[in-house]
């Protein structure tokens, strides 16, 4: 940590701060320029809890020298993690293709996703059972009774499944029945929820919410492996920007970003990001070859009758023909792409 | 609801579209122009749930012409809500300062701002006992405690209290100590404690997301009013942009939006906004001149002490100054500062 | 400046950076942490442009810990400062209106302006002879017209003008008529178009760019005090962020921000900011609460006749309420609000 | 063009408007909903300038139908342009690398660069004559010696040659050196200076303003085409967001929504857009996976020396692997890498 002060801090204003920071026994190394002085604090900073040097007279700002997260670190742990999920795996040598429908409407529409995305090469169903949606007019999930239909799809077609959790309710549901958790957009900060998942013993996907920077992100992921879950998995899905082209706007250098500073695996999501099913066959190319370990899409036997997000949706035929074109490019990146 | 064609649709592709409408019973209006074609459809669009036009052959895109929030919206509710707190009210006629700590820390701390607020001319008591925060390390709130001091110090001053609840156990505890709920920006689409606080008969206010809009924020405040609980309140409190001089960008612009289209009243932040205790004044009388119900302030016995947020905290000697100061602003705006 | 180097940084990396440093003449302070090591920088730090300090290895980042600009900075002049328009002045004890149409249209358009503005207490007219426009099948303006009528409005009011300038031959044209000249949000880094309006000679109100952090705004007034022309007022105009419900977002926040880092004036323009006419009074309002040293504000005779941004624009009737209206909160800023 | 009235609206505020569309020519249909009419309006809406309806009594807003660009529009002219420039051509069928240094600095400098890039693979030299930097002490560029040396380069290499112009005075200096103009991020909205390029007979690329939307960057390049220039190339160099990891963030599906909207090619700027080299690469990958038409990429023969963005340039060395690691994405895309 270091401290700037003003540049017309008087001597005693620091003096003051230096006392201040080696009575809590941390170490203070000055440094006066021609403009202005500079406080280095070295040893354990969470012992400055609470004294707020910020505003101490004479203080101009403080800089944090090292990352509030720790164990999602690259620093501590530079090897990636390699995610465990029923008989697959998520890292750095595989490309996790995720495909479902956007909310489980009925047992049929389910059971004919999976069988098309198992076909067609995916290894995880997605599916929507707790769905928050702005309006609480809109269609709000099948509940449970999705979740029993996604155990059923995923025991017939061998798939592993994974559904957003919303609520510590659907927490408790959702473990009887699927593989892996998902943490969505708007719920990145309901720390409860997060902590909860990091103690259930499940893997976790952890959306990157609307507006939160990588450091956000990593700090929530940081709640979920504090409770002993290091089983998680990076979704970047969009973030919000001025620009209205698209619904959201895919940061897709948070994938080259993610890697660089944590050994956790990273996955993109095209299809909620630009709500444009024509834009996510190129960009889902795009999230491969910049580094991706894997992508969530969206497939619905009829994309025009879904109860959710149907723009973006691909039919079954449109799903096969785009892990026909990422093959490839997968290969390019050194992955398998199924297992 | 009107649906804009394609340059190049084809009359067939206008017709099937037509038709999709009105098998649902409701009626079209084609409007053929020089370029496209336009479809206005009149009737309860409610019944197109998942009919998916957007994708349909021909089709450009869909604009909505009125809102998805109805009990909020001032369209049908002309007249300013009044909502009334333990002894006080929250309206168009006063102006209601909402001041006290950002945490709880003690039992002398909280009792000392609610006798300095209460002295200085506020009317309710806010502190945090569940501290949503970014790091899993940081200091997270004395939960039942805090409110147990909060209780206390509402029964020994006379203020009302409010306490932000971050999951339904912290408003499971909330509901017996507290007079008034807060839904923090990071909870605004938690949309299982929306409808939880709106079954729970307390007075609520609603913290604007952290980059959330305002229609997002109004049907955010709808899913709370469909539970049956009339009594809410906005508060702004800055929103995400690209600045980085103030924590959060105070948008002072929402408060005549909101005043124009919801009947809720609305209250002002500038403590958490800017993150600057420097800016708390001059940014209070400008909320009061644009028209808000009220402000919450952040105050505390010693700042430089405080385990949360102290930079932006006033001492008891500015916020009885900034009292004075807003005293003439708040006559001109025809509202009473204290009851 | 202070480098902080990454937790694995040798030893010889650490020394090699500060040979680097020494090199150049000036002086280092290391500081070891638990973690990194801390590298201060005391000296003129421009003898390091081009050293690249920041990829040489085992740099983690650099920390910038003084302003770029030097002449606008409060720090090196503390007294706000006073600028002298015709037989006006803008500054610390006035509320300076400037008003008119968004566009020059005809001479009866402005000289009625002119009057109206005139009789309701503004001092300095507005009215743009050059507009930029999105699309190039816009109306672009009268141009010299357009000029020569501000020439006569001011001569028969007595009223200062300001007019916008695009581009250099806007420039040399302009200061041929008007008294003071602007620089719009698009041209706010146009940096040939800043040095020049430097050495007009004339003042110089200088927007917002629509994107611009506080920072880069003082950067390009530095670029217009660097040529000698120490005349200058700031202007927010709102900035772009994700919300649609006002046109721009008015960050007045920048308000205290700027007072606190620059002695320059700062206005507020909530006409385009918000782009809806209801809401100019109350942002008004909150401007001046805020610390404004004053307004820009549209008024048209007949806005539903306005050539260029008619919704925003208030009739003279409104504008005289307003004018009203805001006398009393100048009166407790201190400010007079005519001359 | 569709006007939407409000709920309350009457019939004599409806007559009234669809009165004033057919006084300009324009004909009206008029629908009327159970909670609102709506109001279409066929034929020329350019006839409608200065009527201002949307602050006529009765109407809530005014929905666009059609976009306000026509030449560079993809509905008018389906088939992609091919650009030429010099001897090679930017388009669908070919990557096209523009490479070189940030900053031109010296003759060895610009020349080396130049063979460098050459034998990697690259088909276009870029290089900065004309610097715009945010604070006016910052290095501001050779001018027109450094041109000199961008045309010996262009002459002994063969390669083409792009440089930014940033005022009528570096246009009118480039014009006789090189092959290609830039108009840089911060002049997208240099109206005069799009005028001028749009006359000057060369291809230009034009960058995305920092906060621009598609829609407006789309509306620049109108201004240039509608000076009879159809040789526009576009580059995304990354949008303002509240971000910080990376200096700008890139938006990777303006490629696929340019593509959708226009002919004109999209070039790929990950040097600025990102700000860090080691994202180079793999945003370089994406960008071609994406869709783009060609990348711009910063090299320096010595980055730790650059006087500008040293920390985002490649080595020779890097640059080279960097085209070594493209061919296989580009011959996945159907398009040579040089010619």
């Amino acid at each position: 940590m270091i401290i700037i002060m003003k540049p017309n801090a008087s001597d005693e204003a620091i003096q003051r701060v230096a006392k201040l920071i080696q009575s809590k026994g941390l170490q203070v190394h000055l440094s006066k320029g021609d403009e202005v002085t500079i406080v280095g604090v070295v040893g354990d900073k969470s012992k400055l809890r609470g004294s707020n040097i910020e505003i101490s007279d004479g203080v101009d700002k403080i800089v944090q020298v090292t990352e509030s997260y720790k164990l999602v670190n690259k620093k501590f742990h530079p090897e990636d993690s390699v995610i465990p999920v029923k008989n697959t795996v998520i890292g750095p040598d595989t490309l996790t293709v995720m495909a479902g429908p956007c909310a489980i409407e009925s047992h049929d529409q389910l059971l004919s996703c999976a069988e098309a995305v198992k076909k067609a090469g995916a290894t995880i169903l997605r599916g929507g059972a707790f769905k928050p949606r702005t309006s609480p007019y809109s269609f709000q999930g099948l509940e449970e009774e999705g979740l029993q239909y996604m155990e059923e799809a995923g025991r017939i077609t061998g798939l592993a499944t994974i559904c957003e959790v919303t609520s510590l309710r659907a927490l408790s549901m959702a473990v009887k029945y699927v593989d892996m958790l998902q943490i969505g957009a708007r719920n990145m900060q309901n720390f409860e929820l997060l902590k909860e998942v990091g103690r259930s013993g499940l893997p976790v996907m952890l959306k990157r919410g609307l507006a939160a920077t990588v450091d956000e992100w990593l700090n929530a992921a940081e709640y979920i492996i504090s409770e002993g879950n290091p089983n998680i998995v990076l979704c970047e899905r969009g973030i919000r920007t001025y620009e209205t082209a698209t619904r959201n706007t895919l940061d897709l250098s948070a994938v080259p970003v993610i890697r660089a500073k944590s050994h956790l695996p990273i996955i993109v999501d095209p299809s909620h990001a630009t709500g444009v099913r024509a834009y996510v066959e190129p960009l889902s190319k795009a999230a491969v070859a910049a580094g991706a370990d894997g992508l969530m899409i969206e497939v619905h036997p009829c994309p025009s009758c879904a109860l959710s997000d149907g723009p973006q949706s691909l039919t079954f035929e449109q799903f096969h023909q785009l892990m026909t074109d990422l093959k490839p490019y997968a290969a390019l990146e050194g992955r398998r792409i199924d297992l």
